[in-house]
């Protein structure tokens, strides 16, 4: 069962011990096109495995004609390319719904943005020859937990068509070095565009099958719905989101910003996984007008792109905000609208200033 | 003034932006002596800073005989040692006490052991030559903010014995790699021993003084007190304190453990700051009965310890817990000692597990 909370009661103490071994990325650290390894968004299910990865093993399986056992030798001797990719937590903005779904009480910091190093999953899927049985390829990581009164190993699957068309790698580098462990050492699969919990870690089984997966993260987690006994549409591709690095200095408890009034440029980055970033709108006076931000360069076309505002800040309490739209025509809404998992809240972010 | 609120009330929407923004260390990375990049604990006061290394210096000055100013190739010229050192953020535990202060509400994650590679703080300080005037040496961050209504710098001071006594040295690396932004890139102070507010990143300057410093962090923050209006006592060296590695796999939501019942080693870790470990204790009945562990070694001097304890687990459910005993005769508490900060709490850990 998924709970909730109403939004102006406290966090629980359950709420709490995940908000602390998980991690945001603190907003300034938009200021990097890469954002640096302990920066990045950590969204950790069950606990980070050990892995002896003199006895690790890829197996790939199921409905193949050729199964594969694979070292990270062996995978590493394969094409390799690197992928900057944004990456979001598809709970990003739970702990904005009201009622508040009880579980990892995400603000708007689960995001970052990696460059990772690996090899094409097409290619290996090629090699190993999916029958034509397979409708889907199931990821397994070595993570396990309980969920939903059952013990698992965190899996996900895709479709065999996303499989080989995504643009999805293996990776076993982020930034030029290995992956450290919380980001699924010796190897995890990243799928440009999708929300994090489809870029399984510590990954060490892909099998293909001949049946949708109905395991706990795909049937039941990881769904938009406003009941519990609907089956709900699955939360697939990022949304779009803006934000904003946030300008001036903050106050230590209250995060308030404080800055000089005067000339000053606001910059953020903006992304979706649903099409290119085409317009970043910017607002200073707490969503009442808004005006077009420029459009800066990404590291990447699966990777956030920069924007900037020119602002003369009045000295007062301000509220700002920015807004992005894909080249699909979704752009983001101004009051986040509400599902029974919290997921895939783009609502604008408002950001309070004290200009002085 | 600090804020303090009943511990059965929820936590409040500013206390989650900081635990969103800080981060704690998984407890199952306590199967690593040295703790990986990106899974050490986290306190950043304001904002991390964008520094150019470039035009960045180190100025000593103040009441020396020989004022330096240093870039980091200056620095790295000079003896360079590594240390391995457990840091443990002051507040950690915080958010146990009833009432609750107001702040970054740790519950016990708030550590983490880092191999530091730097030059030794000490024969900077003689090579500046400190003037008899001298009774603080002042450290002076890059990283600005509010807190108590005034706009600062953080910034620390040591007394000139300390500064020149307590093996402290300034880092440049991490782990074999160039400090990462978070940890105070390019330059930070890393005292052993001492809780993490002492240990100032992103540091530029160093300042001797003739007076105890009067600072925001040393006068108000940072002490032991009952009543806003004492004194108090300052917060310096870390008590010991012991934690587990969680046995079992987790529940997601609640973070329960569940394992089969039969031998486990339980593993863990203890340090203190005010002496070496001499006993660990576990208990697995809630703190009735105690039995010590087996001790291990540590990664340096000032680092934590390994310990390890066969249990014959009993189906059902189970509270276990571990305390840590240093040569100075300091132990845990089993209940938390109440102060208005909510610093220094080491209380023994209290870890619910279903034995099936």
């Amino acid at each position: 069962m998924t709970a909730t909370t109403s939004a102006t009661e406290g966090i629980s103490t359950e709420e709490l011990q995940l908000a602390l071994r998980n991690s945001g990325m603190p907003l300034e650290a938009l200021r990097w096109s890469i954002t640096p390894v302990g920066l990045h968004y950590l969204l950790t299910h069950y606990d980070i495995p050990a892995v002896d990865v003199a006895t690790w093993r890829l197996e790939v399986g199921g409905l193949v004609k050729r199964a594969l056992s694979l070292s990270l030798d062996d995978l590493q001797r394969r094409e390799t390319i690197e992928l900057p990719s944004t990456m979001e937590c598809a709970g990003n903005g739970r702990a904005r719904l009201d009622p508040r779904p009880v579980s990892q009480p995400w603000l708007t910091e689960a995001i970052g943005t990696a460059a990772w190093t690996g090899t094409p999953l097409a290619s290996l899927l090629e090699e190993a020859d999916l029958d034509e049985s397979a409708v889907e390829v199931l990821f397994t990581g070595l993570d396990r937990g309980v969920e939903g009164g059952t013990s698992q190993a965190y899996e996900r699957s895709l479709t065999a068509a996303e499989a080989l068309e995504a643009g999805a790698i293996l990776a076993w580098g982020v930034n030029g070095v290995p992956l450290p462990p919380q980001h699924g050492y010796p190897l995890r699969l990243v799928v440009p565009g999708w929300y994090g919990m489809t870029n399984v870690k510590w990954l060490h089984r892909i099998t293909a099958i001949d049946a949708p997966f109905e395991g706990y993260q795909q049937a039941h987690g990881y769904r938009i719905r406003q009941e519990e006994d609907e089956p709900g549409t699955p939360v697939t591709r990022m949304v779009p989101r803006a934000l904003m690095l946030p300008p001036g200095v903050p106050e230590f408890l209250t995060r308030r910003r404080f800055l000089e009034s005067g000339s000053h440029v606001l910059e953020g980055r903006a992304w979706s996984g649903r099409g290119e970033i085409v317009r970043v709108e910017v607002s200073v006076d707490g969503c009442s007008t808004w005006a077009d931000a420029v459009l800066g360069d990404a590291p990447g076309p699966h990777a956030w792109r920069a924007w900037s505002f020119e602002w003369q800040a009045d000295p007062g309490e301000q509220v700002l905000s920015c807004r992005a739209t894909d080249s699909a025509g979704n752009t983001q809404p101004l009051e986040p609208e509400w599902n029974l998992g919290g997921y895939s809240n783009n609502a604008v972010q408002r950001l309070s200033v004290t200009v002085e």
